[in-house]
Order: C-alpha cells, then structure tokens, then sequence
C-alpha cells in the first residue's frame, strides 16, 4: 500500500453534485433549491464547505437548471449533460479543476445537514491515514438499504451495495453516508477507469474504492453522525430534515440563554440572532434577517422576518414585524400587529389591531387600536411620520404622506389627511346624531317583514 | 379440520358495534360520534368497510343513541337493549343480516383507524385458509393486558386474556385486534352457543374462536398494524388516534408533492385536497371541505374551511378562510384577514386587518387595510359587490348591500353607504379640523389632576 | 444496625435548596425563579411539600437573592454565604430548624417534577425500614453520569460518584435522585461529621450516608419515576421540565373529560381548570388564572389569560382573552379580537378583528367586525357600558366613558362621543360624496408621472 503524500495543509476544492432532477418530490423546483430552515438545501453545503476555505467550489448542474446556477453565484457550475451516475457526474467538473492541486471533497447538494466538523474530520482523516481516499461513513438509525463499509485492520476494503450483501455484510452497521474526500492528485485517474457495465449503465464514484485498492492506494474511514448523512429525495424526507435542522438552531440558541417555552414550536432561520434572557412563547416564526437583542420577549404566534427587536421590547402575542421593521428598547407590540418597513422608538405602544407601514413612530408615542397607516395609493407608498410621545386615538386612518408632531393629539376615529402640528390636536370625523326610538322602529320592522 | 367452502367472491356485510357508553370519555356525546380528522370515528370505520363494497352494514347502538342514528344513516342501526357483551350485541345484527348470505366482518365503531386494505387482508386470510373465523392480530407497541393468540401450526388455537395467560403465554407479542372474519353461515350457529359463565356474567365475541374448534372448523390469524386496531376509551386514546390520523393524511399529502415546514403542526381533515407544489407553513388548521390548488402557499397560523384556494394565491400568515371562500388564483390574503362566503377574483389583494363577507371582490381589485364589510343589520345578511381593478381605501367600511363599481376609488376611513359607479372616487369622512396646542394644554391639565 | 425510633407520624419539615447562581441558564435572573407552566420553579417544589403539611420550610438562598425571597414568601430564607457544596448548604438551614423535632426532607428548587405522592413515599419507607436516611432513586433513561446507588440486602451501603465507580458498579441503573429523608434527629450531627477533604473542597450531603453506615445506621432508597428528579442546569434542561409538566397537566384535562385535538400544542398553567366536553382545537395558551366550564369551544391560536369562560361559549379561532374578562354562557368570540377587563353577557356576540376594553357587554348583544373602545386618553382608562341586545355597527369606535343601552343602535362607521338612550340610533360619520371619473383621471395621471 501507498501512503499518499499530499501534506496536512494541502489546499482544498469542494465539488457538489447537484444535478439530479428529484421527481419524487413531484416538484418543478430543482430539488436542491428547496428550502431547509429558509435557505435553498444547497446553500447548506456551500456553507459548511465554506468554513474550509476550499480553494474553489464547483457544482455540478443538469442542462436547463439556470435558478441552481443563479442561488449557487459567484461559485462555478458545470453541467452534467447525462444523468450517467455519480462518477460521470464528477468528471464534469474535470473541466474546472484540472489544474487545481490539493485535496478534492465531493459533497451532495440534496444533503444539507453536513457540518464543517465533520468534513475537517475526512481531512484529519486523509492526514493521519495517508489514504488517497476518505469515505464519509455513518450508523443509520432506520432500516433503508444502504451501502455497507467493509472495514479490514482500519482499511477500507469495499463499499457493497445492500443488494449485494451477504447477510454476515448486512449485519455490518457501518454504512456509506456518500461524501468522498480524494488527496491531491488521486481522483481523475480513478474516474478515468470507471466502467458503467452493471445493471443500470451507470458510472458510480463509490466504484472508486475498488479501482484505487486495486491500484494499492489506501481507502479509509471517517464516521459522520447519522444525521449530517440525511439526503433529501421525497417531501417527507425534507420535513425530516427541517426538523433536524430547527433543533440545531433552537438548541443552540436556548444554551447561548434564551429560554423557549416549546422549542419544537419555534422555527428559526440559519441566520436568525437572539440575545441572552430573551423568551420565547410557543408557536413563533422566525423568517430570514432576524435579530433579536437581551431581555426582549415574544410571546406565543409571531411572525417575524427582516426586522430587528432591541433590548427588553415586548412582542405579541400575534404580532407581525415584515421587512425593514425595527422595535426600539422596551418598546410594546401588541396583538393582530402589523409592522412593515417601519421604525418604532423606544418605549412605543402600539398594543393593538393596527397595520403601520413605511413609517417611523417616536419614543413614547401611543398608537391606538385599529390604527391604519394608509400608505398605498395604488401606485405609490407613502410615508407616515409619528412624533415622540404623540397619542394616536383608537381606529384612525392617517393619510400619508403626513407627519402627526411630537405630542400631538389625534382624536379617536379620525381620517388624518394633512400634517398635525407638535402638541396639537386633530380631529376628523362625523358628529354624532341620536334618533329616538329609530331602533325599536326597526326591530319591528324587521320582525314584521319576517312573518 | 373442516375447511369453509365459502367462494373467493363471497358477499360481504359488516356488523359495526357501537353501542359502548364510554363512561371513561367522561362526555354527554356517545363515544363514537367524538371526531377524528373532523368525522366522527365511526364514519371512518364506515369508510374504510365501504371500500370493500358490502352488500349490507349493520350498525349496533344502544337504546337512545338517535344521534348515532342519524350520523350512520343510511345505514341500518339494530339496538342492543343491555350491555351484555359484544357477544351479545353481535347477536343484535341477527333481525336485519339472517338472510344475507356471506362472510361477516365485525367492526368497532370506537377503532377509527382500520384500513379498508387490513380488512381485504382478513378476507384474503380466509379464502387462503379456508377458514370459518379470521381474527385480526397486531403486536402492540406498549404493555397493556391485550388478550394473546396462540398459534400452533398456522391455525388459531385459542384467545388467551391477559389476566387468565400463563408467563409463557404473556411472552406471546401476538394479540387479538378485535376485528373477526366470519365465513358464511357460520356465525350465527356459533352466537346461538355462546355462554355467559363467566365474572362479568357477559356473552364474549372471542369465545367463538374455542366453539368454533371445538365444532371441527378452521380459526386463523390476519395480521394488522398496531395502529390500525387503536380502540379509544379516554381522551387521550382519542388525541392518540387523531395524532396517528393526522399523520397519515400529512405523509400522504407530501408524497403527493406537498412541502409542509412542520408536518407535526399541519391539521388536516379525511376530505382535504392538496395540490403539487404547494407550500404549507407551519400551525395551518384545515377544516372539513378545503381544496388548495397547485403552487398556492398557505403561511404560518392560517385556518380554512370549506374554502377553495386556486393556483398560485399566497394565504396568510394568520388568514381565517371561512365557509364559502373561493380565493382566485395569484390572489393574496394577508394578516388578520377574515373572508367568509366571498369570492375573491384573481389577483386580487386583501392584505390586512380585514373582515370580507358575503362579497364578491373583482380581479386586480386592492382592499386596503382595516376594511370591513358591514355584512348584517342585526336582520339580515347583505351583499357586497366590489369591482375588478378598484381601490377600496384603508379603514373604510362598506355597508351592504351596497357595490363598488370596476377602477373606482373609495377614500381612505370612508363609510360607503351608496353604490359607487365603475371609475368614481367616492369618499365619506368627516373634515379635519387642527386645535393649536390643544394637547399640551390637555397633558398640562391631566397631570394637575393627578396631583 | 439501629433502627430509627422516631414514630409513623414525625413531623416533618422540608430544606429547599437554591442557592445555585445557575451560571449555564446564563441570565441575570436566579435560576430557580425560571418558571415552568408560568410558575417559577422553586413554587412547584413548594406546593409539592406543602401538600405534605410540614411544620416548617426553610429555603437555602445565595447573598443578594432578594427576588427568591421575596417569591417564597412567607417560607423563611437562610443564606449559605459561601457556595460549598450541598452539605454546607443545609448547615445554613439549622439556625432555624435546630429546635424541629421530626423527619426532614432535603429538596432541590431547580428539580420543579417532584410530587407529594414520592416524597410520601420517602416517609413511607422511613417507617417501614426505621432508617436514618432515605434516598430518593431512580433509573435514567439517559446516559448522563449520575451517582450510583449501592444497595445490599435491601440496605443502601453506598452512593458512589460516576466518574469513582467500577464498571459493575456503572451497570447499575439505580441513580442517586439527590432528594433525603433524615429522620428525627439525625440530620445535624451528620452534618458535623462532614468534611471537605475532595477536590472541590465542597461538603457533600450525599456523604451523610457512609457516615450514617459508620456510625451504625440504616439507610434505604426509596424509588421515583425519573421524571420527578429532573434538575434543570441549562435552558434546554429548563424546556424539557416544561415539556414534562405541560403532559402531566394535559393528560390530567383530558383523563377529566376535555378533548384536545393536538395535546402537545396546548399550553396550560399549574392553576388552569377545564371543565367536561370542553373541547380545545390545536394551539392554544392558558396563561395562569383561567377557568373554562364545560362544553365551551376553544378554538385554534387562542390565547387566554387571567379569564374565565362560561358554559357552552364559543372562543376563536384567535381570540386573544386578557385579565379580567369574563365571557358569558353560550357566548360567540370570534377571529382577531382583544377581551380585557371585559364582562361579556350570555349569548352576546364578538366575532371579528375588535378591542373591547374596560367594558361590560349586555346578553345577546350584537358587536360588529372593527368595533374598537377608546377605553384610553394617555392619562386614564374609562369604561364603555353596551346594554343588552344592543347593536353596534362595524368600524365603530366608542370613545369612553360613554354608554350606549339596551337595544339601541350604533351604525356602522361611527365614533360615538356622546351616550347612546336605549333603543336610540346613533350615527356619527360624514356625508359620501361621488365624484364621477376622478378615479379615472387620477389613473391616468400617475400612469403619466411613471413615464
């Protein structure tokens, strides 16, 4: 055997395969653009493949899949004319690595739990073994036929396909979780002697193994925990991974000290922040661009996305904060709240009912339930400007472009139509008429035209 | 050993029983009208045996349970007078099947789980086997005292109560499901020698497996999942039997090309439809009646029933979709939105703080934030008639019946009470009027009197 | 070996400790007021002893932890000065329990699942063994590293740290759950055999028993189910207290006659108090204070606080109920509205997207979608008063103090300033004024400006 003797710090390049069309998702998105904890499932791998500070990436696309191009910019595609198997796949990325020297990971792009840990681990792997080849292995926890690792004094001797398996190999936990690292050097000669005679006509890069023993090169070993192996192919494999996914991130929030009553109720983005003692009720969405600072708390059935919450602000139950939305410290959001593109100050209440959008709401103001900011003319938004401890009274409209002044007044039921000057009150409505009597008319009335 | 000559094509009718008070659902509802999926069990139980296309289904209730009457109608209900054992209660189906002539399937109205494929097994077992009694088997998951079957070459030897099984016996994981075959002819001879010379002084179904043995017929085993045999006696059996429903139907409807976030939080009824491509956020109720088109996308905390969603339409989050609710396709329904027995064009927008009913809302129409329909005189329902293309102005309030013409304008906080012609602004609010320092002059006061 | 004199009916008194500063919750507030079902944790702890009526509990507290006194009030508090260990802890106990003459139970504030029945159990096996010390055991189901408990002969001999046990000894599934029972007299002069003489330094409590064994007594384990021993170091830890106790009390509703139909996704508070055929759709919070009566209907995404809802009354979906409301029988409320302080009469209706607020609501009173009370000048709150029968029209707001009687008449749109005379129409809104074509010309405008 051969020990290979690319050095530890060998410079890495990463190819993801993400070229398989995945009909069982009954989908017309290309599967590896599903999303998982809302990024596409192959932004996950670019991801973690990242951390390693690859050299270059490239993924391997199937003609016509110009969105997976687009989500996967700036890194490379290369297109994989054939669905003629995973080593056919490889070789398609031939055309932009061939010049590349170091280290070659192939990862899937329909497997978007990977971790950074567990790829540096093929590399710790490739080092200490000096094999040409690393194979990410794994211990399933449900019956589904995979591929057994034959392991012989720490060598990888075989990869047998579940079909094939002898029942003595069938009792073997150790499974192929698929990735496969190659050293410096060792890949492209092996795909050059792939042959696809077998049942499918197909070229698998697992038969690598085989051709590199074969060649007396080293084949090894680096075992993955179940779940980074997780490959997506139906809906119900997707909800798996979501799941997996979201208790990542709530766990790893809950130990950087936020407390959430039902974490298997809160649903997080990768990229979600949330400070120390913040809670979380049950049943609260977390979208993209979310940042949550110390001591705030959102109760049960928010939806946030894009919006930032600062420190100590009260948040639902049942508030919506959409883009471009910032809650300033102690600030309160009540319930059937929505907020767009508006910032709101310090100390603010807008506690119920009410849809404020394209403004900005001073420290202390008090908006009213049922107030609307009407910012849409049906062409054009508008912007409404609320004062620092201005008080909005309950089921105003306020007509933007208009501006109500810090401490002004604005009387309940009111359609504001013009600028209300600082510490002024405006009012805008019906006088009230009394008609005795009107409703018992009417009752009977109506009970008369009843019979 | 006798074997049954009853032809592969035998008739078939099911004795369903559903009688049992179910004291320990501590409920003034009978037992098997309490819903699963949002049908009551025993509907369930009645689809699952309609598949098999019997030619006759007897249901076997109590003296006073008209309410089970009427939900099976129109199936045949026969009353058992005392609760004397499903012995005797079977033996209630006598008036109305004695003259059928065929196999008989004994169902139960509380185990809303079966399958109509578990119970084409049972007949597939007794057309294999010849034999005059299939009983359904399951191994259970947990360790309740379920009654072990012993088998002894391949037959049904005897049903063996937990309470009366030897340790050998116990360490039998096949147990009774409850369900049983009876072959042609044979199970009112087998009723007619039932004893009740037992503790509870009751007539047991079972005991017909040792009668029948002991007359020279065949008994056999037809396996069943576990959960298909789930009886329900307490509420929590309940919430256990609807959680295993609604898994069923989620499973379904992913594989069927659905994307749910959460699966474990989307609430399905037995009759929702679900199109390709459609996205489901999580903590989404559908009830009874819902039918969501192709690529539609219900977001987080929506409830919708008896509605239809076409293609494309975005839903939510927190959308209520009462009865009567078609949504066009590429419509949008946001936050806080309340549509009831309307019927929203394509393209429309609904995107706010609204309450829409008995409308009709043209395609392309904008109804701004805060606009409610003013649907009721304490009377009568009325109708709201909106165009395509017209604006209806946040906050305002229409007042049925009443129409909005195509491209008309309703100013924002308006009460419309007359029709507005097709291309006409229409407005109705009071005018503004600004009192110069007025607010301060009030805080000055307010805080004089808080002294 | 001695056997323990004291009699079946000792007196008893409980040692709380928490005086742990819980760094890994990583929070400022100290750990045993986290709360779990809405109760900090150290009150459950509390009312599991006190169903046991103890003459006396002392809580073991850090300097400085003002907030825990305070909350355990009226219970005394003892100051451990030094964080030493567990043994330490309770000698800072002994000032105020030194003249005691009974059994003490030594219990944990951060392990909030113990039960009165288990910690009767250690009472129990008190008597029967006559023992000086009863240890509560348990068997994990996890792998963490507990303490094993050594027990020969039905004796306790020894409870041996994980990381100090041989392997046969980690067979041992029986765990030291940390909670003791010291008989009449025994805790004290144990506690002055202590020594610190590990590498932490700290005095263990658990080195009570070699030194009970020592000094020729008898010690046993009496067993509790794991859950019950739980501590809580961490905010997971913390989520999975909640997830236990939130089954504990969903299981107790529904055993008692409430259907759930997700039970995991209803939240309930310690105090919560469901009635029969009450039936509770998915995702629904009971935040503390609530009681329901039988055959009321709480709908999904409901929220309820510090309320109570009387028979057969109809809730959401989405209804959000805030302290102080109390809604009649057979009463209807609807999607999107806010109860608070409200009194709401038999059979009255809310059904839609309102804020009624320090108010009461006649019987069979009618309020349209939109209806908002201004209960609220920036200064003080004021009460709305609806008669019975009354009806108030959509996109109302009643601006408080204010009244409107029995069977009067509010139309839709109105601000209502002034009181409404029962059986009184009263209109408060402005003229519709049509202008023909302006909304075409307004179109074409802003077509032209988008040029």
């Amino acid at each position: 055997m051969t020990k290979t003797n690319s050095s530890p710090l060998a410079p890495l390049a990463c190819i993801i395969l993400a070229a398989g069309q995945g009909t069982r998702m009954r989908s017309t998105l290309p599967k590896v653009l599903h999303p998982v904890a809302n990024a596409p499932m192959i932004e996950h791998v670019l991801a973690a493949a990242a951390e390693l500070l690859p050299e270059q990436i490239a993924v391997v696309i199937a003609p016509g899949m110009d969105t997976v191009e687009k989500a996967v910019a700036p890194h490379r595609c290369v297109i994989q004319q054939q669905p003629l198997g995973t080593g056919d796949a490889v070789k398609a990325a031939r055309s932009v690595l061939e010049k590349f020297r170091g280290d070659i990971i192939v990862l899937f792009g329909d497997a978007p739990l990977v971790t950074a840990e567990a790829l540096r681990n093929l590399q710790r792997k490739r080092i200490e073994s000096g094999a040409a080849i690393v194979v990410a292995g794994f211990s399933p926890t449900d019956q589904a036929p995979y591929g057994r690792l034959i392991v012989e004094s720490g060598q990888l001797t075989a990869i047998v396909e579940a079909a094939d398996a002898t029942e003595a190999q069938r009792a073997i936990r150790l499974c192929n979780g698929g990735i496969m690292l190659f050293a410096d050097g060792k890949l492209w000669p092996l795909l050059d002697k792939l042959r696809d005679d077998n049942a499918k006509h197909e070229f698998y890069l697992t038969d690598c193994v085989k051709l590199a023993k074969a060649g007396g090169h080293i084949c090894v070993v680096a075992e993955m925990p179940a779940d980074e192996v997780l490959g997506v192919n139906t809906r119900v494999e997707l909800a798996e991974a979501e799941r997996l996914m979201q208790n990542r991130l709530r766990r790893a929030a809950m130990l950087n000290g936020a407390t959430m009553i039902d974490p298997a109720t809160v649903y997080l983005s990768a990229d979600t922040r949330i400070g120390q003692d913040v809670v979380i009720g049950p049943n609260v969405v977390f979208g993209p661009g979310v940042e949550i600072s110390n001591k705030a708390e959102i109760r049960a059935f928010c939806h946030i996305e894009q919006a930032k919450v600062e420190e100590g602000a009260l948040i639902g139950p049942y508030a919506r904060l959409r883009p471009g939305t910032i809650v300033g410290g102690g600030a309160h959001i009540g319930n059937f709240v929505e907020l767009k593109n508006t910032e709101v100050g310090r100390g603010a209440k807008i506690n119920h009912l009410s849809y404020i959008g394209d403004a900005t709401v001073g420290s202390k103001a008090n908006i009213g339930a049922g107030t609307i900011t009407c910012n849409y003319d049906g062409f054009r938004k508008h912007h409404t400007s609320i004062g620092a401890e201005a008080f909005v009274g309950s089921n105003s409209a306020l007509v933007a472009p208009v501006s109500v002044g810090d401490g002004a007044y604005v009387g309940a039921g009111s359609v504001i139509t013009m600028d209300v000057p600082a510490n002024t009150l405006a009012v805008a409505r019906g006088r009230q008429s009394n008609l005795d009597d009107w409703a018992k008319r009417f009752r009977e009335e109506q009970a008369e035209r009843k019979k």
